[in-house]
């Protein structure tokens, strides 16, 4: 039987390809250091993995859960947002537990989008809001983020979009996907154009869902867009206890927005699953209050790396801003190579070290490669040992 | 913002509203038994969350997980289905872990239907059915199951709706979704029946979607759709340990399929979240490889409570059939009451119990109610008396 429509030109995504791939090699006896995905290898904090346990071992927490999340992580989400972003959150309304930041971007897509219209996104970008906006019926209109702008995106550009979009009779822009810090530029915010971001969705009536999971990685000022005023009219963000708390693996995310936002997603939301498992909130709950001490533990791990990888990445002439946030260097590539492809399999051909190529997050990333920093220092050591072999 | 049309007429789910009254009716003092709901109150087996705590122990097992889930989970699915079911699968390309089953059939529906489509759906039946099909884009077309028909579909009935709605110029009957052991009637299968709906479907090429969580509760025959000759061309089966392991909140099912079909889904699944929390994948392993012994544990349970329901229906004069599987008793109303929402409101009002009307699973269901066994003995008895009281 034929697939719907809708998932015409929605591949198997990109890293699910490529693992198997490194998989194959490694079973080949290649033994491939994998420096693509940006997955935490570290365990989150040991009072989370603890609460995990002893609620697990209550015998009345295993029934289904409520569709808004247990109250005791939406007052840990409204105490995490209050203390670390600044932000006053209703716990009862505005805050809506998800399993995991990723499935939000769907909810988000379902609930607001339908054919002709056509929603902004970011090249380059996470390119699973490109795939979400389709599969919702709805056109996605990228718009640059360069270098020379500081990847903020330009707003002449934006203003163009929109305008030749609505005249065409049949579309719109519903709607702007942001993410700062942004993945996989490391580019932080700042306030003046979340200022201007939240100006231009109010002038064109549009949504602005800001994609934010990476604001404690490499960064000592978190940011919520929530905090710039007058955010609460246009904004829904996303935020995700997968990197700043290490359970990636866990599922657990949020949605923050009004009040009426997060009821018409819950319209959505509701006939698509369940609440979480109980155990799982009550110990993500937990690791919402840990201090700055885990954060600069964790962060202490990545820096260090982080310099190591800089190593790596001078070897290669690649070119990168060393103040950047999140757990990658997005580094750009020597003009020998037509793109970050030809540098990328490259080097998994020759030393057996795979980094990902900056074209799969939009055209934008060609002459670009993004290395992860989730890899344990002797391995990025031997990825360097290698690559110095081959020059 | 508007929200998508898709989403016009798709409601709060019932018991979400439901409970919320419950809710202030137990704040104000009363205290509500509530009948209602089939969320299993009793924990899983202990090495289920012994092994939970293992896993989530050691420090490597907090990554992201692979879309296709642990090769672990799969494998113990698939002898899961061979030892109780009896049917082959092959763990590496005809199975799907779930975060829970109830994600499955928006993602069957996500991938196979859209708008011009029809979907066949019972009448009664789960209501997500219908929402999924309706989010889809695609139409629910409602088939009768009839007590006269020991709730089975009347086969002119559905050639009636394929045929109708082949001549109309847009549609086209696309699926078709079944469930048994079914819910909330607790009629279960015969192998007639499942024969008869695989040649239905190959013979209009139309995809059957057989859920099937209900297959262990007070059933000493649990029955796959996938056991019927030649059904892997036509047949898609969720299934989940929400019932039959205690692990409702967990939220673990699984859909089982031909590798294409599998495949497809997947496309869409990959967009939309990650694979799940690895020491619950292989929790959910552990509670697979449970024998005899746990299921019969569990339904001498539900068995007693089950006598204690039968008890509490023939006081309110209601019938009900005393072979029904599943987690609930389904019972016709005496003709006094209009509907079964005027008993359950009556009950609610008089003696703070809570039973289902029959009505929210379709027109089909009017003159019912549903009760569930998911309530310890002693609340049942308290039932039992406060309706005694008002006799």
């Amino acid at each position: 039987m034929r697939a719907a429509i809708r998932l015409d030109g929605i591949g198997e995504y990109y890293f699910s390809q490529k693992l198997r791939e490194i998989d194959e090699l490694n079973k080949a006896g290649k033994q491939v250091i994998n420096l693509g995905i940006g997955s935490p290898d570290m365990p989150p904090h040991p009072t989370v993995i603890n609460t995990l346990h002893e609620e697990a071992l209550k015998p009345n927490q295993h029934a289904y859960q409520s569709y808004k999340g247990s109250p005791v992580l939406r007052n840990a989400i409204a105490k995490w947002y209050k203390k670390w972003y600044g932000v006053a959150l209703n716990p009862g309304t505005e805050i809506l537990p998800l399993i995991g930041s990723k499935e939000g971007i769907m909810h988000i897509c379902m609930t607001y989008f339908e054919e002709g219209f056509s929603v902004l996104a970011p090249n380059p970008g996470y390119p699973t809001y490109a795939s979400a906006i389709k599969i919702s019926g709805a056109t996605p209109l990228f718009y640059d983020l360069k270098k020379e702008n500081n990847y903020y995106p330009d707003f002449d550009q934006l203003e163009k979009l929109v305008k030749e979009d609505s005249e065409s009779p049949l579309r719109g822009v519903r709607a702007i996907f942001v993410n700062y810090p942004h993945m996989p530029t490391g580019q932080l915010p700042s306030l003046k154009i979340f200022e201007q971001l939240i100006a231009f969705a109010k002038q064109h009536n549009i949504l602005i869902v800001h994609d934010n999971p990476y604001s404690f990685i490499l960064n000592n000022n978190p940011v919520s867009l929530l905090s710039v005023n007058g955010a609460k009219d246009v904004v829904i963000e996303l935020n995700s206890l997968s990197k700043s708390h290490n359970m990636a693996g866990w599922r657990v995310g949020m949605l923050v927005a009004a009040k009426e936002k997060v009821d018409e997603i819950l319209r959505f939301k509701s006939n698509m699953d369940s609440g979480m498992f109980l155990p799982i909130q009550l110990a993500a709950a937990k690791a919402l209050e840990l201090e700055k001490d885990w954060h600069d533990e964790v962060n202490k791990v990545y820096r260090a790396r982080r310099q190591k990888v800089f190593d790596l990445l001078r070897l290669l002439n690649c070119v990168f801003d060393e103040t950047q946030a999140g757990m990658f260097v997005w580094a750009s590539i020597p003009g020998k190579y037509k793109d970050g492809y030809e540098l990328s399999d490259k080097l998994l051909h020759d030393t057996n070290v795979f980094i990902t190529p900056g074209g799969i997050f939009g055209s934008a990333g060609n002459n670009y490669v993004r290395v992860s920093l989730c890899c344990e220092e002797e391995k990025i050591d031997e990825a360097i040992s290698r690559v110095r072999e081959i020059l």
